[in-house]
């Protein structure tokens, strides 16, 4: 559908308008759009809304609750559509002190654009944008049909996205989809991601008392809720790592053959990230990067994320305290359920005796995956070694979550993840940046991926 | 050496002077003292020299290293010292949206004085420095010799007090001490406190990273803090309130067939209690007054004052904490020592594989208690029921903590605790109130105690 020459001729569009591409990704940046402290949300919304229209799509911002999504399509010559998804919304910029250009004000230094959401997800919305300019300019049609979903709720939860999905089933139709995030790993290697686990996020809480006391008080006498809390906490997970939560395995699937020669294939980080996050050592001890590996993404966790209780600043209160709450963050593997995981922690602490600690549910979804070798999978990997001259590491899951098991269970699409970021872009961190050059590979994979999709082999043909 | 006329003049001196005691007080709950946020501690401490100097005595503001000692002494017709032991310092107001007025502002409503301090411990300070108003004017001179120790670190463990009384033993030295709080019970009883346990407070901490990680991507394999801690913490008390640290219980020495006896004369206020704090019940399901009598001052402690990790705001953070910390606080009782129980904190911790896990020292100190036939806290008694028309309430020890043994051991001073407090004046807690019939009170029974220190028997007679 694209030769060789075609190809060509669209990697060297792209590169002669690198410039008129920041200038929109700076459009996106200095707009600040963080759903957690709804700021900009609608302005943000209108200014993708206006960069897809002006390319030629049909497009509809709908409201969904929250944050709207705007939703854009095209016809294309082949039968095919793919599905962009994406979200305009960002995380907090917080802490300000610690980023050395303002986060909404797109500052290049060096060879990579700093500004919040030049990563997650901003950039990458540029890129697909830029991609498709491409193919227009040099085929003068789009080869598929192409759908975005460019949500504005990601950062905090996707909370309105899973109904939206549903309820727009037929719109949203596709063959195939290319996920928000990504691009190359910390030795500059391309990176395609196949899945996300699943998440189950609960605050667990902790009353036992109107009012706290004082320690000298009521130490001897009194309930402490940070003591119910720590031993309630304490019956979930055992210094092994084991999940005591009775059923809490049962729906594991482990990974197949295929994922495990995969994950065999992938570059040995774990001295980098010994050395990226200070850690003396792995949990269990574990050395061999291939066990790491493994855990790392098939095995479910149950995380603590934050504890509060009683006094916490400097130096001593004697104070016993009326309120504790944990947030636990307990990681899901193909086929683990988050309502069947709520149900399974209730039941474990009621049978403890902690049936006074209550669960607050703050969100979740199951895992989801493509098959490796379905054959839109196996385009973008192609395209990927083609554009990067390296073929990507494949990644059958990672440890992190989204809304991507709506698109598979939903639509029945298969999600390939690839994108303008590097190991060092510091999505939700300050100081996030990406850099020219792969914002450039991101923009060309794109366009090879689209100017392909005519040739894409019906789905179990391997 | 004071007839009861004379006792009536001074009881009518204070009755009538009330206003200005309470300007005094204003005075002080005006100036913020907080010892834990280093805020006003010299201004305090001038004001308190201020008014000990206006009344005659000898001051000097010492140093010590941390917050200054406010010293005043006086001499008397008898040859007997009474000794008066107070803190300048503050409890951190916090939560401030709690308090119905400011916490700094003295703020009268209806019978109440509200404000930070008011109960502990600047009312009581106001109240002694009025008692020897009243003497003074009524009897012209001091019946006894009189000597202040008003330290400004006593919301924060007395840090520097050991030494300092150490240090000026013969300048301190007394035949009989009252100490810094005290008041009338939940059934407006005055109560006499005869001693304190003792406290050794320490901030576990935990650290596994130089960085929090994604809770996505280090949930599997990273080390976590909060968990850590929470196993480390877990190890420390059973669920039946038995700690587990070997040989903590080595050096108790149970209650006296006399402290059983005192103990047994307890009013009942087990469902007072559950009311005032809200609670379901008390631990162990005691419901046994004795028992519980027995259990809240004869039984060590080990309390979480706090827990801190990760993320503790609103919704859901995504993040496996590189750092978690736990306040604990033991109470101790006679013979136990905080250098101990810190030894053997250390032992058990690493014993079971917590090396990791650090801790600090934030301050402590072993229980004291005075004999109850001593003839110095007869006299507080007797002068308490002639005051308040009822026998004060006997404790023989209370569950909180104070540097009171450091005046036992090192002075040889039989310690009576009377105050101007009432069962809900929070200290410690938002709006911090004290009543004006008690602060009257109050006032007269330090006047009575020191107008009759001349008559004070002996130690050793009954």
């Amino acid at each position: 559908m694209a030769d060789k020459a075609t190809l060509a001729q669209i990697d060297a569009y792209i590169e002669a308008h690198v410039d008129s591409f920041v200038e929109r990704l700076r459009t996106l940046v200095n707009q600040p759009s963080v759903a957690a402290q709804n700021l900009g949300i609608e302005n943000c919304a209108a200014l993708v809304a206006g960069m897809l229209r002006e390319q030629g799509h049909r497009v509809e911002v709908m409201p969904t609750g929250g944050s709207p999504v705007v939703y854009a399509e095209s016809k294309g010559q082949a039968d095919k559509t793919l599905l962009f998804y994406q979200h305009y919304d960002v995380q907090p910029a917080e802490p300000f002190d610690l980023w050395e250009s303002p986060p909404f004000e797109l500052t290049r230094r060096g060879d990579a654009l700093y500004g919040r959401g030049t990563s997650d997800n901003k950039g990458n919305i540029v890129a697909r944008i830029a991609a498709i300019e491409a193919i227009q300019h040099v085929m003068g049609t789009l080869p598929c049909a192409i759908k975005f979903l460019v949500e504005g709720e990601e950062e905090i939860g996707s909370v309105n996205l899973v109904p939206f999905v549903k309820q727009h089933r037929k719109k949203l139709a596709a063959d195939a989809c290319i996920w928000e995030f990504g691009g190359v790993n910390f030795q500059d290697r391309p990176e395609l991601v196949l899945g996300l686990r699943g998440i189950c996020y609960v605050e667990l809480s902790a009353r036992t008392a109107s009012t706290d006391a004082h320690s000298g008080k009521g130490g001897s006498i009194f309930h402490n809720a940070a003591w119910r809390l720590v031993w309630a906490l304490g019956t979930l997970k055992g210094r092994d790592e084991r999940i005591l939560i009775p059923g809490f395995y049962d729906d594991v699937k482990p990974p197949t053959a295929r994922d495990l020669e995969i994950l065999a294939a992938l570059p040995d980080d774990i001295e980098d990230m010994k050395t990226r996050y200070g850690l003396k050592g792995y949990l269990n001890d574990m050395t061999d990067p291939a066990e790491i590996h493994r855990a790392e993404v098939f095995q479910p966790t149950c995380t603590i994320c934050g504890l509060t209780s009683g006094y916490q600043g400097p130096g001593s209160k004697t104070v016993l305290p009326a309120e504790a709450s944990a947030k636990i963050d307990f990681r899901l593997v193909p086929d683990q359920m988050p309502e069947a995981i709520i149900a399974k922690l209730r039941a474990h602490l009621d049978a403890h005796g902690f049936d006074d600690i209550g669960i607050t549910d703050l969100g979740g979804g199951p895992a989801a995956k493509a098959d490796p070798d379905d054959p839109f999978i196996r385009l973008v990997h192609a395209t990927g070694e083609e554009v990067y001259g390296v073929a990507p590491v494949i990644h059958p899951l990672i440890g992190g979550s989204g809304p991507n098991y709506v698109f598979v269970h939903e639509l029945n699409v298969p999600i390939a993840t690839v994108g303008v970021g590097h190991a060092g872009s510091g999505a939700h961190a300050p100081n996030e940046n990406i850099r020219l050059k792969d914002f450039i590979l991101g923009i060309k994979h794109t366009a090879h991926v689209i100017a392909r999709m005519g040739d894409l082999e019906p789905r179990g043909v391997k």
